[in-house]
């Protein structure tokens, strides 16, 4: 697999809050889905050209979150965003927000590509992406 | 215009608070379209059918909204929605967030029917409905 | 473990949707937490007292969540929540959203009471309930 | 007034659209608020040592928002965010989301300053960054 690590800067915003004073648990996954998007422009892909180009969306099928630590308004975080393996129609994402080098939360994210109601194999763009860099 | 009113009682919850301790003032505007959603529904009409019978969907065009008080978390409000005007492509609606009898929220939204990237007349099923109250 | 199930209506609203069509994957996440607060609101319990008169809060600890099928605008569906094990400071709960009697996403969720910023055994007034429950 | 325009990049993603295809009206909400916060940041403020050093926090009382054109996902937007008066507690913004020099959205929005729960003189530091580039 490629050992490429993304990095993506996130600002915490009042709309990321609740009631409690911290992040909303939700959100995370909110920015932990901007990683992946990031991730993948980093391809020179995204999600309107797939769906044009080849009929193709994505589905998250599994999610696996631990919460560490709270992060709260004006934070900047970091996402961190590896592919960790891909088998058949399923990416399996490796993924954390960090604070300061502190890890605030972890996650483990299953996600398929969707074409016509169907999972199928990942974008061909992306598999010819992914072969470069395991060349490299 | 008819003279209907909807009610529809939401209740807040975490999601819709922020790190004030109040409800997040974006929250509102999902609450109002809640509210003209079970309108809508209130006369047989549903989005998704809507999309399919009549290649219809619904934008919003103005909102205009005063925020007198705060709600907080476990709070039931009620969401009034009154169909103030309808002149062309556009439905105007009134619409308030009252909880205890007392106004925190009033709106004035103004929205227009959608097909084929277009602004044309709301779609026939609500203007029939609309008119059955009319004449009653 | 009390054998209690709680059940809540959840309607799909515009709000929770996204370019895919269907139900964004973190809607599910505030859809659940809707499940919970309505099972401790069936105590006879709520956040904002807790808060007052317990000093006492609620943070998700860890999720696992599989998502089966995806639902689309205007559904009804059904938020199942049953408490699954308590343990320590920790709630676990087994979740599951249904539609028309079909599983659409189920849920693993650890939940912990946090005072003074530290994880503590759930509120008093809330291990009393359980308590009642399993004494019937 | 300041002459100032503060610029703020913003994509467009997953949690930003809705069933439509397009951008959910009340993500502008958070696209403008962003726009404020950063606008804020710009002088050197933020909300959290607001909050702890002034017992500061804002409330929104008023917003007028225009919808133009519908934003899609992996749009690249900018939000321009510009103080359009300061009067006794009230702080007028001028704000509107711009995709390749075209205007999507436009937005007034009243800000009030609170602390114990009424409205007050905007925070000193805030009058103070005022007056600074006033003097310019």
């Amino acid at each position: 697999m490629p050992e490429q690590v993304h990095r993506l800067p996130v600002r915490v915003y009042y709309e990321d809050t609740d009631f409690s004073g911290r992040v909303y648990h939700a959100s995370y996954l909110r920015f932990f889905e901007r990683g992946r998007t990031e991730w993948l422009r980093s391809f020179g892909l995204q999600h309107d050209r797939l769906a044009q180009r080849e009929g193709a969306a994505f589905a998250i099928r599994k999610l696996q979150v631990e919460f560490f630590l709270g992060a709260t308004i004006d934070d900047l975080l970091e996402i961190v965003t590896r592919l960790q393996e891909l088998r058949g129609p399923t990416l399996t994402f490796q993924q954390s927000v960090i604070r300061a080098e502190t890890t605030i939360t972890s996650a483990i994210v299953d996600v398929v590509t969707i074409r016509n109601e169907r999972a199928v194999r990942p974008p061909r763009e992306l598999l010819a992406a992914l072969a470069r860099i395991r060349g490299q």
